[in-house]
């Protein structure tokens, strides 16, 4: 089935690949800005884009496209909010690949708005199986993010 | 073990469970209240906390406690949101069955602050198994609700 | 500014409008499938694109551009959860304006995955001022709700 | 009006604050444990209830009670994910002053099971006004939280 919803996805540029999000109601709190663990959920959104935009899916990894069932885990993830973005913003999210050891995958991830930047972050993602035990990261895998974050 | 925490699963009273709810930023958006959707977590934790009451645990039904592998499903959901609720409140969330037929129950549930009714709603809840497929209620479920839902 | 992203706002046509929503992580349950409340942000969304592609915005309503300070509140909503969306999906939301009287308007909303339908709702919504009390539609956002539900 | 539910807020011991957080469906993922993102939320309850324990309210800070109106705004985050929460349990969130500056204060974070850590946090906390500008901490809040952080 053709994508139905060809710019939902973002787009990978130099390297890094960038999604779009729009700021809604639920996005935001009390304080009239949008609420710091939403950005940590459009992270997420991120990340699943560009590992989507090269092939590799959630849904794939858990049915045991790879061998046994996968799952990515997050182990840990620094952030600096440096401005807010507001209701009815679109923001971009950057995910560019960092590091990729035998286990781990260190991802630097970015929101702006224009060329504002809102929020900086690096998170280290891992491959779990179904007992949560960390895997090393399948080839196929491995081999697809360095392609996607060599820039041109 | 025993509960540590013995306020957090609110009170069996008359036929119905109350459960205490603290308003956080999470559950509050830019026009200074708390979001809509925010009071469908909160009747879902109210109706969480009513079965964990009566013995009923989601973990246990997903590891089959009742024969096969069981979990509950929203099927249909009518609400009214009458007053909004703000950042620090403690509101309180009534649940009380309503109807127990072969394959469903309906909860009659309620969200207040002090005496003040700031939702209603009347919700219907499946069990289903694995494939997703509705499934009688196991009769040691349906006495439970029933005992637990007349009014001493 | 030109809209960085043509495809985030989703589309009228007619009579109603139609946004297409990716099922993330933060967006599923331990269930396996999306939680329940999970689908009332994404009838927000719809009802929230809707209004922006009509040229009414949330921002702009909250700074006064019809007067005093406004802002959307869901006042009911009956949900029927028909069919679960599972994570990688991509969903549409339908967004149709049904009724509209002087302080409410009634929009018929469904989610869809391809043809099937997995979640139906009627949604009423009213504008209210800083103190929480209903006003009637200003003449230019009825008047644009009605030429936009009208079918071409 | 006395505290209608006393085990809500959690206790101030040994200069830390302890938080019980029931784990719900809302909190989870199809991955079958907690979604990460979900912990930001928690470490958010832990330190409000933290400052309510201590007497700081984000209702009276955005009335103005220490002057301007203002909110409390996470700045940089540090988190470790060392272990999955789960369905049912009830996890604790721990949160201790550790440094307190002019215009931020930073707090060791912590959310265990029992005795398993399964999370540790270190958060950089400001105070804002209206207009997003930081502001020295009010003296009344610092010798409050210093006091609160003084192991008896």
């Amino acid at each position: 089935m053709p994508d139905p919803s060809p710019g939902l996805g973002g787009r990978l540029e130099g390297g890094a690949h960038f999604l779009p999000v729009r700021i809604y109601f639920e996005d935001t709190d009390f304080s009239g800005v949008v609420y710091h663990g939403s950005y940590v959920r459009f992270l997420e959104r991120g990340r699943t884009e560009f590992l989507r935009s090269v092939g590799i899916g959630h849904d794939g990894l858990a049915r045991g496209a790879h061998g046994e069932r996968l799952a990515f885990a997050v182990r840990r993830m620094g952030i600096e909010f440096l401005k807010p973005a507001r209701i009815d913003d679109i923001v971009e999210v950057e995910t560019r690949p960092k590091a990729l050891t035998g286990a781990r995958c260190i991802l630097a991830q970015a929101i702006r708005r224009g060329r504002e930047v809102l929020v900086t972050a690096e998170v280290t993602v891992a491959l779990i199986n179904d007992a949560g035990r960390a895997r090393r990261w399948p080839d196929a895998i491995r081999q697809t993010i360095l392609r996607a974050s060599a820039p041109a």
